[in-house]
């Protein structure tokens, strides 16, 4: 599959890295097309990996993937553009955080969430909400942990969220993945991230995920 | 131990039962002494369980639980009056929910919390937030559950702290405790509310809670 990923930072990398591994072409879309991280990415990862602009990633992508910040990320989806991302998935793995104040807060919460805002600015693609609950050496590997965890979607459309479903199972091995219901759910995953911010400060697991328990 | 409970809903009733059932002394606090709720609870538990005002509870225990529903929390410590309270470890179950809007959300999140608001508004009581990430028949039987989960402890008294991770783990069965840090911690934890209540929805579990998984 053709897959563009806006974003070259830890999480754009590593799931570009790891589909470019399972045989997938994979673009990876930055401010500019001279971005050093994506160009050293691209010759390090060899045939089958890119790099462009977002406009060109979201252009050459069946799916897409929004690594960036989730306080650039509006802005990078303005540059990929609306018509390049018309009637595709795109597999939202941001977190809206605000990182310039003392305790980390979060830019849009509570009766609103960055999931929804792409949503709204972007009503032809089919937004899907995942894997921003944790790290990405866990987002493409979860089979590290030590038991079975639990891995989160939200969005609008069934079919796209079918799909979504189909890829976190084959390519990165998850197996157990909990639909929350539409888009307006991102606002608990994006939240829940103020609480993963203190338990990674008290725990120095290199990976680290939730697993939800019944009776 | 004598305790001292606010709030007369399911949480402080099922707290209130446990303790009681160990043996100890309990008063469970409401706005007025003739809260048909609380009389009921009393009779049914027999001696050792008593019911008074929100002053005569926080008069009464040693230690308090505030059960109260979060939005009505900060009014009934006002009734139960910072004298009473002064010195006393106050463990706060209750979250900051408004359950007015049409997808639940929090009166307070983000940047300040209703554990902060609590703290400040009574800084010579210890307010140890916790038990508010789960329902009642969890927070006081966690073993019901297939696999140990986790509780969490957010509070400004490493002293208090440990005094309540005590009280967890002896009366309620708590296994694996966490002290996420001082005070500011309720954020994350009170914010992950809006996250359970969708997986409420689409669990149809009695019982549920996290675990965090490491590798």
């Amino acid at each position: 599959m053709d897959i563009g990923i806006l974003g070259t930072g830890m999480v754009g990398q590593t799931i570009g890295s790891k589909l470019v591994q399972l045989g997938h072409n994979v673009m990876l879309g930055s401010r500019s097309a001279d971005n050093p991280n994506a160009h050293t990415w691209a010759k390090e990862e060899g045939h089958n990996a890119y790099f462009g602009t977002f406009a060109e990633a979201a252009a050459y992508g069946e799916v897409i993937f929004n690594c960036t910040l989730g306080s650039a990320s509006l802005e990078a989806l303005q540059a990929a553009g609306a018509e390049n991302l018309k009637g595709k998935i795109l597999i939202d793995t941001s977190n809206p955080i605000d990182y310039s104040t003392e305790i980390t807060t979060l830019t849009v919460c509570n009766t609103d969430s960055l999931g929804e805002q792409i949503q709204r600015a972007f009503p032809e693609t089919l937004v899907v909400k995942t894997l921003n609950t944790m790290n990405a050496n866990v987002m493409v590997n979860p089979a590290k942990l030590v038991e079975i965890t639990d891995v989160f979607l939200s969005g609008n459309s069934s079919k796209a969220k079918a799909a979504v479903s189909g890829y976190l199972h084959d390519w990165f091995g998850w197996r157990s993945i909990i639909d929350l219901g539409d888009i307006t759910t991102s606002r608990g995953v994006e939240m829940f991230l103020i609480m993963w911010f203190s338990l990674r400060h008290v725990k120095s697991a290199k990976r680290m995920n939730i697993k939800l328990v019944t009776s």
